[in-house]
């Protein structure tokens, strides 16, 4: 069977469409393939076909509301069961797919149903045993819903800090939860404000001898899954409105001496004895807590695609705008589309640049990462497992913060540059901020995360010099670095634009500045060291322009090195491939952008030309990129049911759409109800001004 | 009588209060003076103690009550009447104070307020006639309910290319409004969605010989004011929801053959006779739109002070947060404030910097402004008037965008500084993100504004080489362009980050900087029309990288110029110069940081040296100030109930306020109303799954 795609509406974008210099379709093709295709557009139509995720842009929902018809929409997902686990199986990148496809229509749908399966159910199953069975089973009808209760009221980053405790009572062979105060009360959980039956509990656990032997994981009943009434002695709610995914109850609780059997402890790092004896596979207790936080793996990878996903959505609405919307022009009575101005192109076209880049970089990262739970799974205790292991968590770490700023930017840029119109909450682009924003805090903060890839990238540089180590990496992030005498040595060397509209010049630009950055953290890690300062102290000293910007430059140089050879991969179809160099080109060049003081600064470039030249090779592929945009978009575009953006439609009838949204508003054109008050009871001018 | 100040709750921000180095209230006195303290607390107190502006953080308001309320709260605001004419007149700062203070609380409802008396009213009052008196009189008790319809579906920036009409009937001496089709609709006009009852409306003037006379301005009634109802022929609504600024209703107008009496056109720059022949006292129709949209001038200004205010507030919450938030620490036992980390220290403080340099910036342009105004008032057509309005259009231009980013991109920081708080609503730091956001775009598009600032420093630069006129300008901000052959070969010459730390280094840096990109912006715009390009071609190709960071510049060097003038002024008191002096170095290096490529690019700066000195400089001195960073917060700092931020109270006693006000959340511990649905009623796993 052959998947038919389906054409766009003919419009106003008509005229750029016919401009492009090549197939949207065959991109669609090259970058999702049929089957993927297919999948995708059968989860849209499903949505757009269920009254249960009817909707109207811009709507006013209220909180109480959200979260109902979130619920509903879930338990809607349930009942489609998109994809059975011998799909996911079969091919593992369904799962991003789906995920995809669901963010697009809402995230706190997506963060809803996932936190219980994916989130509640995996960690119990990944971190319990089969005497937890029950629990990951009946997470699959509803039956139990779950949640993940790690952060503290008090505590996020620190997690070796929470404060709940499980003390082990040997008489009843229970575990006595208990919340030493509100300041450890659990806090931002999602699920547990309005619909958690269970949660995954982390505590510190106490033996009846009053030893702590550190934090662990429990599956504590939370509420009755016959009345939704919470248990006795769990004091558990609503945290209330965040920024944006209010359809997500995100919700805290307290214990107060809430007893649960000795099985209810997941044991998989550590166990008890009926008789209150801790027993644990793993000597070092700093291991053990490293393997109960492995369940959380993933999440960061993820959450790069995630942000990649709102960063596409706000990049259609913002072209197909600037496409359609004119203003001003050579004449009075000719006025251009936004999108022929340079200004223009040059806030939004980069962004889309980028967006392929972390297409392609969000795909093969996800393609590594199962690559490291296969080995998981075939529980593979070889060095390249564990290397690897350590190369993800550097990747994750970075590509988080890569993701989801550029996304938090991009967005806000494409808001800005959709005018008022940008302002508006039905064309969604408020919506796209607020739903993006936590990508930059949850599973880390994002300055913190960093930190990780630095001190990775460090300790690698370390083993060189102190063990004469090669620097070498399973995924060969970090090969070139073992060169990084040599490549210090390289400077800027193109002389004219055109040599500068090839990748190669940013990608040797990025070695450098990777390489100078890691000797300069190091030599700036010893220098604080050397003033007398404790390693704590002189790692915070060493962050801002040093460890920080290495975990940066780190991650993007990786990213654009995976576009890189994407452009040049023989499986990449030829008539795609100079597009995509350009597209490569831009987002190196332009990501550069931030660098460009430290290039000049250790001497990699000097004198007039070099800056000149990236800043006019970024012009230029602006735009020869400008007719291309539209059809860029198109290939990521999902239905205008999804999008769910007036000014974004594939149409590009941006006045009708927008015009008509406006129309069907509630009380569009009605009084208010206090029209009364307001006609016939006018204020006494300064009644009431205050005395002095 | 001399105003009491009243002392700070104590708590656990005294430990960082105790360590500042000044006397916050020496601060307070300085920048506010008594007068001013004592209408502020006024202000605060009146609307604290009144019911109709209750309210609680986080709350979940439909958009529909918001409206009322805030209708609600204005009328209140007519009855407390605090600023009398006679006030403002004898200190028009007062009235910025008043917007303050109100914004401090909500932005929708000082738009809503000013709105009618101040932009209906007084464009009624600047660009009509005696006969229009009665309409700005009976704004004054809201018998009259204005609004300013400038805008339409699709025209925003282009003000001229607006295409609603007002055709002269000379046998009914009426001129008859249009609308020829909904994208000619009059869009986003404040006020207008639900409550204007009259507008002032830009339209197309017709004589009845079908000539066009360009764009005036009509007193228009769209609502009978005893009932609230459109008027025949016209089609008047709401918008519906905003990403912010919900409080306030805009709204959009067509309007069908609406009839209005010939002495409803604003008559001061176009009139027509009785007969229907059109008298304009301006020969140039450019000067004639010039002074028709004059009353726009001023909301630049205000916007600028406007987005201060945002970031003051989000500043006080991410700095208190930061000094009670405690994570991680040298031992495990002991954690640390994370405003004792570097990261976090350079994240924050820097925007503090920036504050207290737009807190001076704001009102020395407001005093500048006021100048101008008064000069209007006196019907003064001397050239230093002249020359005074286009610097003070080339100021405000550059200052809103200025403003305006730095609170965006500050309120940001401050959120993610906040981590998962930070995204919790109650906590306001969303609230603020979104009120300030049409900052950004509306009185003029940051980016489209500042080509105005940039053709304005081109054109001094071009008389001086045409016509070899002298740069300058009464308010000096551009007389230092005239020396730029000597300033360009100037060098960065600090050799110890000791004189890196003074505002001098910036400053020099800044006045090469302008003259470079003032002199590179010419070459492009030369290199451009060589092409054959016309000039608004040659213009466009001309913003990136040239002209619009040349206007950059200007205005970051000129708000830098002002604070330096201010740390030096003897009037200064000499305890708080020091202080003053370390943010102004503070801002003007960090503002220097994005600027360090052309810095280098232009031989300015080479070597390793200059780069790292300003960083270690920027380093030590956000060091130097984290003591005094709750000091200098609780300065700007409203009560808590106008800041409305429980992170952000005064007694820094972070989760008891935190947590109380979760626990008043709505139906917190509640289930939900659906609680049955989600018990009893289980999806069938796949019972709906799409057959493919």
């Amino acid at each position: 069977m052959v998947f038919e795609m389906p054409d766009l509406p003919s419009g106003p974008l008509d005229h750029y469409r016919k401009k492009a210099s090549f197939n949207w379709k065959d991109m669609l093709i090259f970058i999702d393939g049929e089957e993927i295709l297919q999948f995708k557009q059968q989860v849209f139509e499903t949505l757009e076909n269920d009254p249960v995720f009817a909707r109207r842009p811009g709507e006013d929902i209220p909180l109480k509301r959200m979260r109902e018809l979130t619920f509903l929409r879930v338990k809607q997902l349930f009942c489609y069961n998109f994809l059975p686990k011998e799909d996911v199986m079969a091919n593992p990148w369904k799962t991003v797919v789906l995920t995809d496809c669901l963010g697009m229509y809402d995230w706190a749908l997506v963060a809803k149903f996932f936190l219980n399966k994916g989130m509640f159910g995996a960690t119990v199953a990944n971190s319990g045993s089969s005497r937890h069975n029950k629990y990951v089973e009946s997470t699959e009808d509803m039956t139990t819903y779950g949640c993940f209760a790690l952060t503290e009221l008090s505590h996020g980053s620190n997690t070796r800090a929470m404060r709940t405790t499980a003390t082990y009572d040997s008489s009843t062979q229970e575990f006595v939860i208990n919340s030493p105060d509100f300041e450890a009360a659990k806090f931002w959980v999602g699920n547990l404000g309005k619909t958690a039956t269970h949660a995954v509990v982390f505590a510190q656990l106490y033996t009846p001898d009053q030893v702590c032997h550190g934090l662990h994981s429990f599956v504590v009943p939370v509420r009755d899954p016959k009345t939704l009434l919470a248990l006795p002695g769990v004091l558990v709610g609503d945290m209330g409105k965040k920024l944006g995914q209010n359809g997500l109850d995100n919700g805290f609780a307290m214990f107060h001496n809430v007893r649960i059997p000795r099985e209810n402890l997941l044991n998989k790092t550590g166990d008890i004895t009926p008789d209150g004896r801790y027993m644990t596979p793993y000597k070092d207790p700093n291991k053990r807590f490293g393997a109960s936080l492995g369940a959380l793996s993933g999440g960061r990878v993820s959450i790069t695609r995630m942000s990649l996903v709102n960063l596409k959505l706000a990049l259609i609405v913002a072209i197909r705008f600037s496409a359609t919307r004119r203003q001003f022009g050579p004449k009075d009575s000719e006025e251009i589309p936004v999108l022929e101005y340079q200004l223009q192109q040059w806030r939004l076209i980069p962004y889309l640049a980028a967006a392929y880049a972390l297409e392609h970089f969000s795909k093969s990262i996800f393609m590594n990462f199962v690559e490291f739970q296969i080995g998981q799974l075939m529980r593979d205790k070889s060095d390249r497992q564990e290397a690897l292991g350590r190369e993800i968590h550097a990747i994750g770490c970075s590509s988080k913060p890569l993701g989801s700023w550029t996304a938090q930017r991009g967005i806000q840029e494409c808001r800005e540059a959709c005018g008022g119109h940008g302002y508006l909450a039905m064309n969604r682009l408020g919506n796209l901020r607020d739903d993006n924003d936590p990508n930059c805090t949850y599973e880390g903060d994002n300055n913190v995360l960093l930190q990780q890839t630095s001190n990775y990238l460090l300790s690698l540089f370390n083993a060189k010099h102190r063990d004469g180590l090669r620097i070498e990496s399973p995924l060969h992030t970090v090969d070139f670095l073992d060169d990084y005498q040599k490549i210090l040595k390289s400077r800027f060397t193109a002389s004219t634009m055109d040599e500068c509209m090839n990748s190669a010049v940013p990608l040797a630009a990025y070695r450098w500045l990777v390489c100078f950055l890691l000797e300069e953290s190091q030599k700036r890690l010893e220098q604080q060291r050397a003033l007398g300062m404790a390693d704590f102290e002189a790692r915070n000293n060493s962050q801002v322009y040093f460890c920080r910007s290495l975990a940066i430059a780190y991650i993007e140089h990786n990213c654009l090195q995976r576009f890189y050879e994407l452009t040049t991969d023989p499986d990449t179809p030829a008539s795609l491939r100079p597009l995509l160099s350009n597209l490569c080109a831009l987002y190196g060049l332009w990501s550069l952008g931030s660098h460009m003081a430290t290039l000049y600064q250790g001497n990699f470039m000097s004198g007039r030309k070099p800056a000149e030249l990236v800043q006019m090779a970024i012009l230029t592929l602006c735009s020869q990129l400008k007719d291309d945009a539209v059809a860029l978009v198109d290939v990521f575009a999902p239905s205008d049911f999804i999008l769910n953006s007036p000014i974004g439609c594939a149409d590009g009838q941006l006045y009708k759409n927008l015009w008509s949204t406006v129309m069907q508003g509630s009380q569009v054109l009605e009084r208010p109800s206090w029209w009364k008050e307001f006609c016939s009871d006018k204020p006494v001018v300064g009644s009431l001004r205050p005395k002095l």
